[in-house]
């Protein structure tokens, strides 16, 4: 119930969701029941496996998020959030309040055992498949351990969410070499090199579209930058092909006859084909979605929601953080 | 010397730059004499205005920045430098080793009086403008009175180089509200918004290439990360194109058929447009190219020396320091 266009956008996606994997998996609604059986009645959905569970209140975008969580303890949200964690529901998605969706995760979910600190991964097209930036918004300040386990969370979702077979794992950083940036990053890079994670060292700005790696390394301030700024550029590119055109009838049809080619290409760099993004070293499944997401954006998320629950993602994080070289064993005591 | 195609972008683009502004600069070429005056050769040079400085060594992309200065005292580089110190120059541009070419203009120049540290920035496009964002990889680690003054020093580039009347300083953060970001940013949040500067608050990724502000600040690592990112976005539009055009002939056509407007939408997101970046808070004029860059870059980067040169920024820059709302003085004293 917290998105900008909820419930409409949601039933609606969510629905096709359903049609498309042909009932795959069940979606339960939550959130104001008589609202979202109205709009369901808008749509066809005799046959398709979902159910409606009433929550009263609504978490909205200006809500301060973990102050609402404890308030409204009747929102969407926090029904939702504990159905999934009374194992109910195996995943759950939202495109409401991001930080109030992230720290119900957190609250309700509880940690992964070895976590430090919850986070948010971002989804980037790449040359060469998808690249995952790990921290996206979360955490501004890290340390390097913090740096570290984004990698390994990273690493793992992308080879069991995604399939590829040992993602190739950056740090991203100002330079190639060892010795650049902040003493925290550098710290993260020892970390990471001693780790058995398929770590290439450096990347930069311009090797997350690159697809240098599979999984970019960095805290969630400079992720949450890059992040948006990305989300951005189809915008801007539109804008700037508009003024060009303007006036000109030659350039118009030019630009008309090769919209299809440019908004093909231009997709990968749209969020809504990624439909939602993680929320990692949580005990659960919880993706989040742009507020204003569209129905696509939403079926998208859902999809993707049955697919990471199906990956048993968080089995692997915790062996993960258990077995692999622990970073507190790389300090050389001092003498 | 330093390019990657050094003396022959460097002999082509500062010709085409005098023969595009009819001379109305001059410049002196330094380095290897005899290879650039082959270089100079190859072009139609008669009567344009440049001369030459001979200098025997080269600082490479891969020297270490502050040992090769000391060490080669008569690269082009270090040279070139002296004679802008000495006045026998009233700019200095390169496309050489970016470190280094950022040592020679602090050590070889000086510091503008109040300037805490010089800071490299860039130019990003944007739908109602250019965007200035400092500091774009020089100063990693940044405390608040830094970020204050690339602040200060950003808004009197653009007013007095770009001539916008007041330009619009934001600061880049992960979200609009003042609380939002690390303690630093929350800090500078403080001094720029009790600054003189026309301060529209925070701003985020996204706001850059929607020119929100003219002057965004933010510390060396996020804007590097995020002008490395810009610049390869072009790239990536280019290689998604033509994986969607291929083998398939209308495709291929339509997309041909539209190229021209393509090119010149993308033109702005190009950084050879820009003609490099500038070190601000040098005594003196400094500016940076990309090792690549092609004659035109550097073409666009000579006339925009003549223009900075001509804009008597260090004065301004040296009395917003002075005048300006100290921020050491906002500080209220411990009771």
């Amino acid at each position: 119930m917290g998105g900008d266009f909820a419930p409409a956008h949601e039933v609606a996606g969510a629905l096709e969701a359903l049609r498309q994997r042909k009932n795959e998996f069940e979606v339960i609604f939550v959130g104001r029941e008589k609202e979202i059986l109205a709009e369901i009645q808008r749509h066809n959905a005799e046959g398709l496996a979902y159910s409606v569970v009433n929550a009263d209140e609504v978490i909205t975008m200006n809500d301060p998020p973990t102050a609402a969580l404890k308030q409204k303890k009747n929102s969407s949200l926090a029904v939702g959030m504990q159905l999934h964690k009374e194992g109910k529901a195996e995943a759950f998605a939202s495109v409401g309040n991001t930080g109030a969706v992230l720290s119900a995760s957190t609250l309700i979910l509880g940690r992964v055992k070895g976590v430090s600190r919850p986070t948010i991964a971002a989804f980037f097209p790449s040359e060469t498949g998808v690249c995952l930036v790990v921290d996206a918004g979360t955490n501004v300040d890290c340390r390097a351990q913090h740096l570290y386990e984004f990698g390994v969370m990273g690493s793992i979702y992308v080879s069991r969410v995604f399939k590829y077979d040992s993602p190739k794992v950056g740090l991203l950083n100002v330079g190639e070499e060892k010795s650049k940036g902040t003493e925290v990053v550098q710290e993260a890079y020892g970390l990471l090199e001693r780790s058995n994670l398929n770590f290439i060292g450096n990347v930069e700005g311009r090797d997350i579209l690159k697809g240098k790696a599979q999984v970019v390394v960095c805290d969630g301030f400079v992720g949450n930058v890059v992040l948006k700024f990305g989300e951005s550029v189809p915008g801007f590119l539109k804008s700037k092909l508009k003024q060009y055109a303007s006036g000109n009838l030659i350039r118009t049809l030019l630009i008309g006859a090769a919209r299809g080619s440019l908004r093909a290409s231009l997709r990968d760099m749209d969020y809504e084909e990624f439909g939602g993004i993680p929320v990692l070293g949580v005990n659960g499944v919880s993706l989040i979605g742009h507020g204003s997401s569209s129905p696509k954006a939403i079926k998208n998320m859902v999809i993707k929601a049955a697919e990471v629950a199906q990956s048993q993602l968080n089995t692997y994080i915790e062996e993960a953080m258990a077995t692999a070289l622990r970073p507190a064993a790389v300090h050389t005591p001092a003498q």
